[in-house]
């Protein structure tokens, strides 16, 4: 049975929650999870509501229609999802498969509701895996002189298998002002560090040098400030001196699965809200 | 400013949310933090929300007999408290003095809202603590003999004092069920491991014996059944071949002390529901 | 360049670590690694040391002859490995595939300096990962009536096979003590909870009915008491109200993939050493 | 019974535990501890040994002049120490005093091997603490113009006071390159962010502005440059957008205060040794 969500931002009023889940129980609607938080510092209320469409009244343009009026009300910025509408992902990933696998491997479990249509490469080392689990792999090499035209072919086939979520699993290219604007959809990357700890390039022989004692892995959504855009998720894990920089490659490899895959499954749940460059996540 | 908070818990139905949020918008309120969830498998709707009373219409005494009429609709469990009432709580403690020091300093510190008039111990290694805090001490030793006459002396004491809440911060006498029968106010157990491991005596040796790469400590409520009641809060920490039984005591009282302050403090702010012998924690 | 590694443990006496390091340093090897450790409860000395071939001046034979006369003085039980020796690996599974997965992606990797030329199940359901990663799959259906030829079949696949570890990577069927008397070499386990809570079956189950806040994962070698072998790893994630029985077992995946893939991995490095039912792990 | 302890730091080569061992072996000692490591990167060999005296055949004067020699042909940095020499600390603290008082604590448990004759601050607010703990409290007001002079105040006491380990247990001023000068012995302080993110003022709010989610704690001896030295140890919890500014505040200082303490314990234990900024911590 089909949900219905609703994000909502807005700035703190009386009455908000009261409205927006009369309007819900008005039209027959029986809520599954209702989450919200008060950010204290800028006065704004943001709202996470599911429910349960069966025996709803509104069809799905009425209830965008009849709640366009509330949200009026409220000056609410809103998203509405149903659950039934799959996103389509599309991962990009260099030379380092382990994220690619893991997700893949998440998606065929039945964790990640979500199609998977493309893989992107700028290398060929992905393209068996993508094989094995059926997906389509574009290999779209990368360099300082062709990265323009590389870009182009990629907003090309992002929009051709009509993509709405790319995922930076280890992709190890700058992805340029102009494709970011080009791209209305969100990107989500994991960087090998605790950020903003070691950002840009070689984060583990970073922290080696610093010889800190955790390392972490981050992942947030992709502005044009690199490695700087909202956090969604961290972990971390601890090392010592007895652990080399291959060993701190290899235990951050383990957090850069989960922190990756929980950061997407998040997404694909409609369970973030952005603001002031920071996250919401009602997990 | 004073902030109302309800706790309630009843079958899940349509328009729970709404009724409650409705109830407070109505008259002039507004939410400051709201939470709730669905346990599926019992069908049990939890709620915690709480609203500012600047500007609430209702009286204190309003506000009960207005929202008993909601609450018998929805056939609801429910509880109504105010931030201005402070409990008052009383510390239980044995010989290790580790978790009745942090309580009491944090307390001073301003991160538990309540008052602490009271420490009873069956020993006198707290009382200089005690009087270092200005609260009162009362040595009640107890043996197998006079347990009955010793709980008795508590009670009263309990009752004199007028405490809300009381916490065996290692407190190592097992209460009997007529002391619990007869004081009808939650009491709070620090157990020194990871539940349902390690029950009952020595769970340190006991863990040491089995040679567990990680310790644990879990608050919880004490019910007649010993170390059974329902878990609001664990925590664990990483040993390993190198560290001894007095090792793990003392990695272990770091736990104790952090596991058991976060169980009082969200028992002091009102987050926690029971059911099921299992805690809904609104933290 | 091949290193020799060597496990000792005799009861504590002075002279051990002089007397076995300039045994290496005698016949021209240098140490890469030394790792001592003694128990006080049982006076127990405990050593792991690791020394490059490069220059040394005994054959593999000459070694064993050698150092023999040493232990020989010191009441020595010891080990004698060698870098190059490649285990090789049985991996017994059922329906549940992901530590299956885990381990022959981290094997591809690189991470597991073993040969893994066998997987052995009760089920089809990893024939297909099986081969996609060329490694042979035998299908033994096991019930109650068929068990002992079961085994029997096992074992001679296993001595076929030549398998110097069985890893149980969520093997859902009891081995009998047969079995465990026939083979000699070791077997590891993946127990999905914080050992010794919730033994047996259904561990997740038994961990949402008891309402606990963190949920484990255990690794141990298997010894005829279930689930009571020498623990050799563990880990625990955070859990709450908010999570579903369905939730626990996706957190717990993760938590068994790693903890399993450390507990092998420190087995194949020769990093562990077992006493009194409990593991020394030179990690 | 007292031990004795070497650290010993070296350029790699064949012979060094061998020749260390021995020697401890040749004139009596029963080794307690060993452990070793060696930095490939740097191919610098690292040891701690612990033995006990009982039965050792040289005197404190003997077994230094004696172990130089050993020393001179392997050109090892190292020094010795003996556990029954109690270090000398100074704590120096602002107006936060959870660290403070928690690091009283753990030395009257019996926790932290030491004397602890003196705290140092720049506030009136720790006074009371010290009393209570019979600690000598001096009040040494610091601002821009007072600065070296108040400075000399202090080096005047650490002087009087034969100090060998100063700990800035949340100190928050910034002690000068002249200070670290005249102060041969080493200084440990707790920041208050996970390093070598948010160094310097206010990393609580650099933390919550960030929305990081995972703040954390660290330990280091203090070299010229703010924030930048040695890292000793480390811890992190986890954070959510429900954390306020305060909130995260009221985390961390659980944290500073079991980083601190840690790494107070390791340095009174003799258990760390520097090398290019890094420490190795034998724990």
């Amino acid at each position: 049975m089909a949900n219905a969500i609703l994000l909502i931002s807005c700035r703190d009023q009386k009455g908000i929650t009261a409205g927006v889940t009369n309007f819900i129980f008005h039209h027959g609607g029986n809520i599954i999870h209702a989450d919200q938080h008060i950010d204290e510092q800028s006065n704004t209320f943001f709202m996470r509501v599911e429910w349960n469409l069966q025996g709803f009244q509104l069809t799905r343009e009425g209830v965008r229609g009849e709640f366009a009026v509330l949200a009026e009300r409220f000056q609410m910025k809103w998203d509405l999802f149903f659950s039934e509408d799959m996103s389509r992902l599309a991962i990009f990933v260099s030379k380092q498969v382990h994220c690619l696998y893991d997700l893949l491997w998440r998606h065929q479990a039945g964790y990640l509701q979500c199609e998977i249509p493309l893989v992107i490469s700028n290398h060929e080392a992905a393209r068996s895996i993508a094989n094995e689990f059926n997906i389509d792999f574009v290999h779209i090499p990368v360099d300082l002189e062709n990265k323009a035209q590389a870009e182009s072919v990629q907003l090309d086939l992002l929009k051709e298998y009509e993509i709405d979520l790319a995922v930076l699993a280890r992709y190890h290219q700058i992805l340029t002002v102009n494709f970011l604007q080009r791209f209305k959809n969100k990107i989500i990357n994991i960087h090998h560090s605790f950020l903003p700890s070691f950002p840009g390039k070689q984060p583990y022989d970073q922290a080696y040098q610093r010889g800190v004692k955790i390392i972490g892995a981050t992942s947030h959504y992709v502005t044009p400030e690199l490695d700087q855009g909202p956090i969604i998720e961290q972990d971390t894990v601890r090392v010592s001196h007895r652990d080399s920089r291959g060993d701190l490659v290899r235990k951050g490899e383990d957090l850069e699965r989960m922190v990756l895959a929980r950061a997407v499954r998040w997404e694909l749940e409609r369970k973030i809200l952005c603001y002031h460059n920071k996250t919401v996540v009602f997990a």
